[in-house]
């Protein structure tokens, strides 16, 4: 995203903690004189409010994103996800800026009952933290927007899947594969249905809806238009691997506490706005692989 | 509530920072053994913890309830509903409890598409940094009964009327009618269209669906099948207290910033289980002015 807005010749602040991101990725931007980047955390509410000084525009990104661990400690999606959204509103406001996006996240449906899921699905009952968590932000932004005039675009993702990829089953498939390529673990049984995207055609339609979206509140699932298994991700990985792994299923129709078994996404909402993506699933699995396999520093790197 | 589960025969801990309610509702609760009161804040978990010490259910009601003051300082429904709900339910969690009955809003509808309104409505957009609070309480409950097995019952209310009523509008018109009997100034045009019930109705209704809700995550809305206008509520109010004030409208539809002008809740799934409101709206409107009317005291001490 950093890449794209200098690109589009936008002045931007990276505000981050490099906690999931690594600060590698911005050595090209680091190169712009547009670029400033602070290192801080959205728990430091003064670090941020300064960090904003002079912004018009905040794309919130920040998020404890390993959905998988909610329940094993339920404060960190809650402080670094509904609370730094407080807090990233609250700086805007003390900042004066009123527009946002901000990523939210598919999973808010919790175990939908319509596939693909609208935006407009029947009132979803939370199954994980992350969602919960990331629901409350949603609220939050519907309120400043309503009391502030703040103009809000709220994107529901699927999964994101490309270059840069800190975390998620193709990384943790390929590390896998790599440390024992005979045996590979899977969480569930492997038959969960899952929708990707592309991590360029992810940025293609945040900053085309930004741009084409006129309500004061704006929501938009972001997706592809197809699912895959969990399996069929796995036959991808293995032949671009050249690995023939013994497949070992851990049970159970999800992988984690609160995983949903089915996430697909209506996205013709963004799709009305003239944005298609332009990696399937399958090719934007196989473009991660690639990218893992050539960075293997990453790999080691993460968790 | 204390009330009534002291009569049903259950060791009741009440846990409380008199905000809102006021000390002396307990006098005769006072009179039993089987009562505890701590004063305490939930936003103190420490305390919070402890006072849970050998609970087996919670009803967690306490609340910032003075919804249209939410845009003046966004932090308070944030501090005093999601982030001390928050501790309610790691308190639970640490103390093996795995009961609750929360307390939501029909404001979490927003401005609502439908009515009579259904628990599955349109997946709803927050206007009120009350509503938007209580929404993400919902969705901790939701995650935590999927993690942990919580049981959990989640009461959309519309505005609650009757004895020990200490905010909200019969209050507010009582209060300055007393004070001065020819004017009364009212927020918005009063068109606006509110539902209410009567405090031991609800109270009747959260017993019941207690006991007979089945599920693990049991959603209910609580309310009449009927609304009215506020000027509608001004003519009981005023009738009962024999005044005729010049009406002074603030003018728009709505009372505040997020204020919803239409809540009228679907209840079919509560009235299933058996329960049925004894007091119309307009009868709970009167009983109110004259509990309010023998008790001048309460009305001097609260805003």
């Amino acid at each position: 995203m950093t890449d794209r807005l200098l690109a589009l010749g936008h002045d931007t602040v990276v505000f981050d903690n490099f906690s999931t991101g690594h600060a590698q990725f911005l050595e090209e931007a680091r190169q712009s004189p547009r670029l400033t980047i602070i290192r801080g955390d959205n728990l430091d509410p003064d670090a941020l409010t300064a960090a904003m000084h002079g912004c018009d525009f905040v794309i919130h990104l920040a998020a404890n994103a390993d959905v998988r661990f909610g329940s094993l400690n339920p404060r960190r999606d809650f402080d670094q996800n509904t609370i730094a959204t407080f807090h990233v509103l609250e700086a805007m406001r003390h900042n004066n800026i009123h527009q946002i996006a901000f990523s939210s996240t598919g999973s808010v449906y919790g175990e939908a009952s319509i596939f693909p899921t609208p935006e407009d699905a029947p009132f979803p009952v939370q199954t994980s933290f992350y969602a919960a968590s990331k629901l409350a932000c949603e609220g939050l932004l519907g309120a400043y927007s309503e009391a502030y005039g703040f103009r809000v675009f709220i994107f529901r993702f699927v999964s994101i899947l490309g270059e840069r990829y800190t975390h998620g089953h193709v990384f943790d498939f390929v590390k896998s594969l790599r440390a024992d390529p005979t045996v590979l673990r899977v969480l569930g049984n492997g038959k969960q249905r899952k929708s990707y995207l592309y991590v360029h055609d992810c940025i293609d339609a945040i900053l085309l809806t930004i741009n084409k979206a006129a309500g004061r509140i704006n929501i938009f699932n972001l997706g592809t238009d197809e699912y895959c298994e969990v399996t069929d991700s796995i036959r991808l990985i293995t032949q671009r691997m050249g690995v023939a792994p013994e497949l070992q299923f851990a049970g159970g129709e999800r992988g984690w506490v609160g995983d949903s078994p089915f996430i697909f996404l209506d996205c013709s909402r963004v799709r009305a706005l003239g944005w298609q993506p332009r990696l399937t699933i399958g090719e934007g699995v196989l473009r991660t692989v690639d990218d893992l396999l050539s960075h293997p520093d990453l790999l080691e790197r993460c968790p």
